[in-house]
């Protein structure tokens, strides 16, 4: 620390510079965390559907049911926060200038997350993916990484978008 | 739980319908929380400062300056995620459409936090108080609230915007 | 680091001085955060008992629920939380001495705030936000600061203890 | 759920007696995890000691550092809330009554687990256990278990007090 | 920090011995945390199973299946928690040549605390505690530490695996 | 709830069969999250080490220090986490037996994060990745899911285990 060589160095080198080139959280942004949180709460609402079918429920089954809430509204919360973090650390100016659009896609994909969280329907997962795996394809692009869709190889077995990287 | 009695039930009230008057997270917003978290991120970068003034730093003073930047850290984490929250789940389209700068504002805000988090001047903190001030203002004015501005009671002694309310 | 220069230093100008004037989590204390999650448990139960008022529930209305249920133990948690950091950390010798029940009153919020957890009915939230209340207004007191009563601009529209602050 | 059928159990059976004989959190109350955290505030105070008398400090020592004053604040936070969870959830008028100064230790332990967040001498990590051991003895006291002193088996091998069990 | 001076120390003392002797977390495993933890999932399926007995559940009787659900899942995280910690962090290859089966013991406990959270009935929380008492056992055999077997001082009352100590 | 009735169905169904075909937290694993979470421990350990070859450090560099200290930490704790799920809910018996070291690879991961933690050197950083790309392997292997490497489109771009998925 001993600040009176520090002073002399700082005013040297410059704090603004010396700092400019590492800015973490640091670069590694993938979509992947929030899409794989999307296909959760779809999961999450086949599963709910599926206890819906049945003509009573055990009390086995009412616990599962909590549990299946519970982390449907967890995984919900999840995707907000991981669409969050890239749109506030990764995308500035230039992002916005080529897209116009990506604050309002963002604030879509916030209500449709809530709108997961408070609905037991099926087609509230699906928009919600739908609007995740549009941010995934805007991400891509910003990085200059093509992407192609498939499905995904769990359940619910939806589409995704993906980056397409070259074999190694 | 019983569901050939509540289908019954489901199809003569309907389901949206039953759902639309409550939509937890239930509309206790408040910028407060918001504006507590950025002055404490103020606060920490004031005592950084103080510690930048000693000629040399004890191990103790270390352990201060590792804490302080943890909970700068935390707290402009916390600004963020309070942000978030009222943009995300109380802004609708008539808010939008008032105020429809709302997304930039609101993305400036994440980005300030941001470089709260990456620096100590306290200019990054002011920055910050400047818009997530401003962010209130907004929030009250949505609400048919007027506000004032007053010095909050406790250090860093920062001008916040409070809603205007009735004493009873 | 460099130990030999550090203490040096701390001789001379001691160490239990150097840390006397700054305290994190230093200063920045509000009621106001346990006063809005106590206002947020009362409204969780509000709306637990309008799901009581329904003839049967949905799925949906389960879900609901079960989600209420949910934060009203979390925010219940916080009011307990935020009361406790504030009593731990704020009050000290002097406070005690002006206001030697403070320790039963905190006492008694958490109680109250484990009361809130286990039961639905709407009393146990109002005796909580009445002792809560109390606690602000102790604390404002303690802070040399005078107080009002207002309805709080949201709901469950109760009443709150808010600082008198002078407009600027 | 069905309402009408509820509401003719509710009442015959009551609402209150039928959930007088439970309150979860449930019973099982132990001060061990206070103790432990505590010491585990000391084991860290020893060891931030230890890199105290390195003539000067290596990066990944100053790394070690930073993870040291984290985890002990952790700890320390630690304690206060198990302590806090015993104090507000199992402590009620009978234990008040039989220890009147109960509030007090505990508002010491709070104080004291702050000044071990605070500071880097081994003097109030030594200070909170002590404080925190007599909670303990109150606590098996309250319960009518017998107690007894022991030497923990593992650093940094300080004098716990212990529950005296009927080996089976 | 100074690093022409630290990198001649470095060269000295060299990097690996210096970090040797500490390792935080550092030392002070203990498994009772997960011995209490399988305890509260024990405990909560027994108030689950007297909630079974009911004829019929209020309101305020489902509001706390419910959050006996959601405690009993969080502690059985809780018991993978901690036993992953004491088996990641502490147990290495002389514990492993001592034990070969500890892998699939813990494994197994893994797979048990599952089953807690998924199940409503008391059997998988006694296969659970005996799976961890078993774990117990072993790591005090690695610390040469003899133990005896006690009924815990609380509900559910279980025989628990503690460590004998010397009484002082 | 009301039991007579489901008493009634169990009997019927059976509790166990009705359970079997869904496991939640629901097959949605994915080993890119632990992935992700060592490309960011090597980042952060390649970041450490660019301050490391500064001549001295300011303020602001001993506060990004202590940031990387404590993501790096972060970040690792992920690594074991995100691993033990999978291991603990997915991996099997026929996975077992498939692939007998399973459960030495997975403690293997446990200690390299550990080592993650406490070192600032690469390689550290470097054995862990190659142990996490090892265990996706396996993974996807256990799925029937064939495999490719390639670099990740991000720093620190390191080589990747992926899934090879059907372009749709």
């Amino acid at each position: 620390m001993l600040h009176q060589l520090l002073e002399r160095v700082n005013k040297t080198m410059g704090f603004e510079t010396a700092r400019a080139h590492c800015d973490i959280p640091c670069k590694i942004y993938d979509p992947i965390t929030a899409q794989l949180a999307t296909l959760s709460v779809l999961r999450f609402l086949d599963l709910i559907n599926e206890l819906e079918q049945k003509e009573s429920l055990s009390l086995a089954d009412q616990a599962l049911f909590i549990r299946l809430v519970n982390d449907k509204e967890k995984h919900a919360a999840k995707v907000k926060d991981e669409v969050r973090i890239i749109w506030g650390d990764f995308i500035k100016q230039p992002q916005i200038e080529a897209q116009p659009d990506i604050h309002a896609l963002v604030h879509n994909i916030m209500m449709a997350a809530s709108a997961g969280k408070q609905n037991v329907s099926r087609e509230k997962g699906e928009s919600l993916l739908s609007l995740v795996n549009q941010f995934a394809k805007h991400f891509w692009t910003f990085k200059g990484v093509d992407t192609y869709q498939a499905v995904c190889p769990y359940p619910p077995s939806e589409k995704l978008v993906y980056p397409l990287l070259k074999q190694d």
